[in-house]
């Protein structure tokens, strides 16, 4: 393709939308341009990428034995009704009627109408295991789409659903996705982690996601050096320190006129944080929780959700007209003694080891001093609902965890019965019997993957594209196309690159050769081949995008070169 | 791909909810299943069939020199507003809001969309022209949706859009896109026709659909098959015969009791249809029009529209009350003589070269014998408005014209200014004026190629896939799989078939033979290996599904033999 004829509206400046090193680079590089928030448009180079992508999943599926569907992105209300998800969703999901009236949504993601295409066309064990898949558009209303295509409103997303006889065979499905999801990442030439995901309240066994690690990712990883455990921050365990062997003081009601937070406290009594418990009032489904955690600790709302087997947005801080009622007292005061009504107390299991803590009173202006878990409250429940932090022991073998930040790009989940019983997805066994099927789901993100590879390679001239998604394997420049050596020289290399299967751009513009390095630079592509001085005595210069050093090379030495570069690196 | 792990439930009888043989060859042979009215689930055929004719559509567009983009399915309704289209689609438009109050549409198609993105990125003559296309969804919220995905709610559709400098430059671009789409149908193995099609009221040139000739299809083309001329049933020009030397006779009132119709008043009066003038009441943006032609003729509402230079859908036959205010009389009795208040008349071309016609007398219970246009009455307007009929002359050579059915497949339209003129899609030419582009699209619709390949390609036992768009080119059937010969030769077939690149299927199911071969002559693939009786001498049977007969071939011979007839079918 020529630079001249293809729509590559690059941009100099950095545009003032873009967050991210990926957001500008994709901006820039005139990948993409946005049409609404979190709607995006692919130009011509963006759409290049994102069809590598899709051709590397499709393979690694068709590989695994997954079977190719496609499930219009329209999904009829009664199907999410049945599983219960058309409230569960909220605002998050785009709802629309026709024109008689009938209500559907735009798919946020496709389980229920997988598994109503199952439980209609699948009756026997003879027809299991089967694991079917998708390459298709999803649409979430998000409240803050941000990021470029990182939190986008309509993304790509190839969605998989296996179907298995019981849970063995789950395992085997699980597995070769699995498999199938790190050759995918590999081949996409991310550095990625596996870590251990929460799987909600809900059935549900192991749920892993795919992490790639960037300093602006969404998601906070938690991992151990030493023993290979990495979990998300909402999945991480954390793990209680031995109970405080301090003698217990007597119980005192101390003065604090104001002082709320726990900042205020720390500096208004010169107490570090940690001697501190927050009293955390919560509402969910009608309901009044109040949480206990160390003063330096932060709620671990899923933990919390999973608790009390509710969805984590069925949580909410309580408003100060609940949290007055409940304490009796202005908020910033609440505190585990004394709380009146019907209030669920739960204590993070951190603090029954704390010994003469400082608590609210629920009593304006007032905090009690020296309370202890036991002789002064009780919990109703006591469970590990905080947040980890770095440093915290491992699950696995108590050496210190490291946090790190995280772009998510593929879950794989057992998602076990919680489809199949709510929608009669079930099957005929050898016996004749009648049974749920075991199902798994799987996504990845396929705008989100070129987004990550962005954020993984570039520098500050532009993206480095791993080869194997790249728009364009190579482009050739012409350093002045005025001169005719140069530009011959340029025109037959382009052909006999594209005529050897390589995907070639050359540079035909008549612009500055700076100007034309540069655009190579921020579109990143792998292999430049320029034609300047030499061109006379057939001589062109070879350099990789992500290597500083170029080679010189005889003209007739070009594709061979080319081809072993791009065998070697895909 | 083995079909006893294939997702691949056959039907048996015909279902219910099929109309037309592709509908219910889709559902009998798994290709698709509905998931609600208008709304359909690709299975793994029908999914592959699918990618099959994507890949060719991709590939003649890209060799055309269209550059491939992705647009967003949810489009800002002000981009439609803009270009006053947000009202025109009316409730085919699927319309919905975001979670904050902002309204999209799911895109019917991208007109605004692609203007809006070359008014932003495209600015000077330098970049012109530029064609550049989406494979994409597509949203019409259908008053009928009917013949499966024929006409379907949720689509898939490849949309090209030409900007160019100058109405020659378009001319170019358009034909380009004439070659690609003619390439496509041909290697799609489609018998087409393209015809003349109506341009609209607003700007706009030639307009050119793609019709895949079908009993079963929509849409009626006219053509002659002396000068090759064809036009859709909308855009056919109606020539006008001489006018008829009849002396003209008195006018005459007469009493036709209760008889309204052109049938009713054919029999009570014993006279041909063709002495009768109709008087058609419309309305249209709040006016009211009187429209006259033959009593066995039919107006079109497309020719209508554009006299009258309003969309289609603002025009619409009057409610009895306007009838009754505008003739005086009940309804059955309008004619052109005596019509009260402000009312347009328009006469169809025939209706002056007529004498001694009967019309309405706007009286109840009266027609008018013996009117005569210029000494009874006289039109506003005399235009063709008419619908072609069979036998009609051609405009072109003047021999008759034939009627046929129609798919219509593609869609390529001169556009000239109307969407940059509207958005403002203006360029800077060599001289530094500012000048609006001058655009073309072309569509076409993706699941409805594989629907008419299968109108023009099946038979009574199932689907005749051509080779380009087969699911899989070859199936190895092994007549009975307890047989070790038999099972051993056939797993070896498909072995080697799929090494070589050939898209195998094997039946390994444990089935009667019958049932196997009835399976594979629905699914249509398009070669056949038979591995029987004659396993043990390494001899197997091959039969192409379109035709009757099969030939014995060595066992060692069949990778090429199959090479051979893919090559030579493709």
């Amino acid at each position: 393709m020529r630079l001249s004829q293809l729509l590559i509206p690059t941009l100099r400046e950095v545009p003032a939308e873009a967050e991210i090193p990926s957001h500008t680079l994709m901006l820039k590089a005139a990948m993409m341009r946005k049409l609404a928030s979190g709607v995006y448009i692919y130009l011509p180079l963006g759409k290049r990428v994102l069809k590598k992508i899709e051709e590397i999943v499709r393979e690694e599926m068709d590989r695994a034995g997954a079977q190719e569907v496609l499930m219009p992105a329209i999904i009829p209300a009664e199907l999410l009704k049945e599983s219960g998800r058309w409230d569960v969703f909220g605002p998050e999901m785009f709802k629309l009627k026709d024109r008689n009236d009938r209500e559907f949504c735009l798919g946020p993601t496709h389980e229920e109408v997988f598994t109503d295409l199952v439980r209609n066309e699948v009756k026997s064990y003879r027809q299991l295991p089967l694991t079917i898949y998708q390459i298709q558009t999803k649409y979430r209303d998000e409240r803050r789409p941000r990021f470029g295509v990182m939190r986008s409103r309509e993304f790509i997303m190839k969605d998989a659903y296996s179907f298995d006889a019981d849970w063995d065979g789950l395992d085997v499905s699980f597995d070769k996705m699995y498999d199938a999801y790190c050759r995918i990442f590999d081949r996409c030439g991310l550095k990625y982690t596996v870590v251990e995901a929460d799987s909600g309240a809900m059935g549900g066994k192991d749920s892993k996601e795919f992490m790639v690690t960037s300093s602006v990712g969404e998601a906070v990883i938690a991992y151990c050096d030493s023993c290979g455990y990495a979990a998300n921050e909402e999945k991480a365990e954390c793990i209680v320190e031995h109970e405080s062997d301090e003698e217990m003081k007597p119980l005192e009601k101390i003065h604090t006129p104001d002082v709320r937070t726990i900042d205020e406290l720390v500096s208004y009594l010169d107490v570090k944080a940690d001697k501190f418990v927050k009293t955390l009032i919560y509402k969910y489904k009608g309901k009044i929780a109040a949480v206990l955690v160390r003063g330096d600790r932060e709620v671990n709302t899923v933990k919390l959700a999973n608790l009390l087997k509710v969805n984590e947005n069925d949580i909410d801080l309580a408003y100060e007209e609940t949290v007055r009622s409940v304490t009796g007292a202005n908020v910033g005061f609440a505190g585990p003694i004394g709380l009146k009504g019907d209030v669920l107390l739960i204590a993070d299991a951190e603090v029954p080891m704390m010994k003469n803590i400082i608590v609210g009173a629920n009593e304006t202006d007032y905090h009690l001093k020296n309370a202890n878990y036991g002789r002064d409250f009780k919990a109703d429940v006591v469970s590990d609902i905080r947040k980890v932090v770095d440093g915290d022991k491992c699950p696995r073998c108590g050496n210190p965890l490291k946090l790190e930040r995280g772009i998510e790009v593929g879950h794989i989940f057992k998602l076990g019965t919680k489809y199949s019983d709510a929608l009669g997805a079930n099957y005929i066994d050898e016996n004749g019997n009648e049974k749920p099927m075991i199902m798994g789901c799987y996504g990845i993100g396929l705008n989100r993957i070129a987004a990550a590879a962005i954020e993984q390679n570039h520098d500050d001239k532009g993206i480095i594209w791993p080869m194997s998604i790249a728009p364009y394997h190579a482009i050739v420049v012409p350093v002045n196309v005025s001169n005719d050596a140069q530009r011959n020289l340029a025109e037959k290399i382009y052909d006999e690159l594209s005529k050897a299967g390589i995907e070639t751009l050359i540079d035909d513009r008549d612009l500055r050769a700076g100007v034309k390095f540069n655009d190579a630079d921020l579109l990143g592509i792998p292999i430049r081949i320029t034609v300047g001085k030499k061109a006379s005595d057939n001589i062109v210069e070879l350099k990789l995008r992500r290597d500083e050093n170029s080679i010189e090379l005889n003209y007739d030495e070009v594709v061979n070169k080319v081809k072993e570069l791009i065998i070697n690196s895909i």
